[in-house]
């Protein structure tokens, strides 16, 4: 091997673009962060499911259409031909938690009980363009409940969203979670005189406009047309000017509370029997929710959320973070939504044909993460293992048993394993480790039974306030007996 | 889409072959062990690394010589055309955690402390031909430390494994781990005037059977050939009698204790400075052991382990369960290797042209767990949540107030979310999730403001050696007032 290497010119050492590689805390954080989130999850009863990170482009299924790219959108390849077989599968690695989900479902419908609640998390893969902030891998982390068309399973979807961000760090008043209704959508379309196809979606797409154009904007979409700040000219939906009213209404029937809300919903929907259910269901979840404990500060009607609708059919989530940072630049922003999610139909029905209902969210691990640290709840002074140095290169064991005498005593050590031989390198090196700690014992040392214990925090504390002559009389270096070793490392760990 | 699907059969519900999906257990018990042996890699100063699943096939490397077909052994695709740039560059999912240590420690040499010790943990990916008991994707869980030629890094990783796997629950004296160094075995060559290469592979090759075929065997093998048991004739290596000498002197170097099979092993190599100098490299990784607590009945010197010699440039380690377990047959069988490794040289070398010395040790997650699991170590009784049946469909509230009461005050409670008609299914389904209680309350017990609290493991005992009579007479199921709900399971529980 080593000959053919050298014919050909060395491999770049780079990960390949629009992945990443996460280092120490980035690793231990997002951990500690998914453990709070299992605690909630496994306490309301939802058990983990992990599947293969591979799955047929078959069973994804939503690239299928495409069968001259199927791999547009997921990392996707074929399988060797089988033999005597003709071509081989193909394979591609999934692209979110939930269509694993309704593959696992359907073909284990008979061993899991049903309703099935799961939660699941680690790495999804787009096949996109890279850009800044957009990655190609990154970490989902899913609860979903499948079998139960009753609401009583998104109201607890919601309580336990708001449970789980609350454990991991996000407290009370940070946070929102907003639920709305795919059905009530359906109500105001039926009360508009819209039917479903082309102009519904364009009646969708210009409500989710709301925020920008505002009442005046979005009639003006739904109608003629708008020119914007530019000068340039949107064309309007077409529809008559009093068929935007139903939007309307919808769009301003947030009230003061979730009872106010629902009230100005009835009214919206009017006599669309499917709108009245869809408002019914936002009742029962709102009653639910407060029979739970979780009010309206936590989680609230709101009409205003509309999410990928082609794929919801009933109560959609959207859990928001309230408090704004610093972005930098320096500016103020708000850190906006961190989960999302819905009631959604027909996922397990593409394998089985028959319809399965189900409900489920998605937290989005780096921004919930990037949320805590911003906050400052997480990321904070990491301390590294107490650092044995090398003085005498012959004297390694020694070394070796002091730093295993710390670990059984429960405290993290290491010893200097670089060349010894330039000793301020292995204090560089302590320093780097962020040590807390550093021991010393040369040979002068050793014949005499002491170490030395260096407290590198109070050291470096030291060296940046002390004139030289303090720092030169090393107040921070302590020597004691060795048998009392783990005793002054404790004292100095605190 | 509805339209487009119609059009096409149903996608078969199929995990990939090759591949598996972990339920319930499977996962929180892998992670279980895994968050235990993370414990002692961090207490021994490691730091956790997370690569990207997805290298360039170029930088995994391994897999450049056949250019023809780069997915040889991995899964691998080429991105699409860059535009106006030509061909895109061959992806391919990593197949161990090393190829992407060596990456990494090559891309962020700058940066990375040196020593840089490091662990992981995750799935890797072999396109191999699925076959039973072999999957496509499994886990690993690697340290290594890179950047030190130090036999202390040796060491150091033999005494950690040793506390991995005994924090991991496999006792001392249930495992053991061998010790042998790739110099001693370039040193027996030497003594046998056979250079490196094909006579060399064949020398190796003919020492891994020396369990199977003793030394009679070994020396017919090394020179003239050997008849097998079944008759076949197997072809000898060609050496003259005596060159056979010292390889057998190797094999049977094994002593009753370290100082002993060092001895022989110093006989064995005879003039060879390099075998001299593993042999040295093996005295010195057994005193550090002891100095650090770690005796000869966790970690011994033993000349038959050989490991993937290639890639091995010193030391090679390799644990193995010593108990005997059961097969599916009732046959007994040792449990064998669970982790391996030692000492490489070359992988950073590929991307830098500077040799860095590296040492680690990889454990092979699924066989400890199935091995922790034999011992009855692990996968005890799981325990379900308390189930709150709904008796009323209406009074979801009530229902989801108690789950919401039990698991504020710590317990794992969820409210039954199927069809409520049929009462017996709701307990059917508590005895799936294995349930230890269930909670029941109709309207007569609202009204009484009581509820029926269910033991359902002693229900199960009862029913299971009870007379007729008695289990009608429902000793396992309790009536309490509403407010006692809590204290009620929570005894229950115990």
């Amino acid at each position: 091997m080593a000959k053919d290497l050298k014919k050909q010119p060395r491999p770049k050492a780079e990960t390949p673009k629009g992945f990443r590689d996460y280092f120490g805390a980035d690793v231990t954080e997002r951990k500690q962060m998914l453990d709070r989130i299992t605690e909630i999850y496994h306490r309301h009863g939802f058990e983990p499911l992990e599947t293969s990170a591979v799955e047929t482009v078959e069973a994804l299924g939503k690239f299928l259409p495409d069968v001259d790219r199927p791999n547009a959108g997921v990392f996707a390849w074929q399988e060797a031909e089988v033999p005597g077989g003709g071509a081989g599968d193909w394979l591609a690695l999934r692209y979110d938690l939930t269509a694993p989900l309704a593959r696992v479902a359907a073909q284990f419908r008979n061993d899991l009980p049903s309703p099935y609640r799961r939660y699941a998390m680690g790495p999804v893969w787009r096949n996109e363009k890279p850009g800044p902030g957009r990655f190609r891998q990154f970490y989902q982390c899913d609860a979903d409940t499948v079998g139960t068309a009753s609401v009583a399973a998104d109201a607890e979807i919601c309580a336990m969203l708001s449970a789980a961000l609350e454990h991991a760090g996000i407290p009370c008043g940070d946070y929102l979670i907003r639920i709305n209704n795919r059905k009530v959508l359906n109500g105001i379309l039926e009360a508009m005189g819209v039917t479903e196809g082309a102009p519904a979606d364009d009646v969708l797409r210009t409500i989710d406009k709301f925020d920008k154009v505002g009442e005046q904007g979005v009639r003006q979409l739904l109608t003629t047309g708008r020119k914007d700040d530019s000068g340039a000219v949107i064309e309007g939906v077409g529809l008559r000017p009093e068929q935007a009213d139903p939007v309307i209404a919808f769009l301003t029937s947030k009230g003061g509370n979730n009872a106010e809300t629902l009230a100005n919903l009835r009214a919206a929907v009017g006599a669309s029997a499917i709108g009245a259910e869809g408002v019914e269901e936002l009742a029962q979840i709102s009653d639910m929710l407060a029979a739970m404990g979780v009010g309206e500060d936590r989680a609230v009607i709101d009409p205003s959320i509309v999410r990928g609708l082609g794929y919801y059919t009933g109560p959609v989530f959207e859990a928001e973070l309230t408090f704004e940072i610093l972005d930098e630049k320096g500016r103020k922003r708000q850190f906006g939504s961190v989960a999302g999610g819905g009631r959604y139909d027909g996922l397990v029905e593409r394998f089985t044909g028959q319809k399965v209902p189900a409900t489920g969210i998605s937290i989005g691990v780096d921004r919930l993460l990037a949320a805590l640290r911003a906050k400052g709840l997480m990321g904070g002074e990491v301390q590294g293992p107490v650092v044995v140095t090398v003085m005498d290169r012959d004297r390694m064991s020694d070394y070796q048993a002091m730093a295993a005498e710390l670990r059984a005593a429960g405290i993290r050590a290491e010893v200097y394993l670089g060349n010894p031989k330039n000793f301020g390198n292995q204090l560089k090196y302590a320093d780097k480790r962020q040590s807390p700690v550093a021991i010393i014992q040369g040979a002068d040392e050793a014949a005499r039974g002491v170490v030395q214990v260096k407290d590198l925090i109070l050291g470096a504390r030291i060296a940046a306030e002390a004139s030289h002559d303090e720092w030169k009389s090393q107040p921070a270096q302590t020597e004691v007996r060795r048998a009392d070793l783990i005793a002054e490392v404790r004292r100095i760990l605190g």
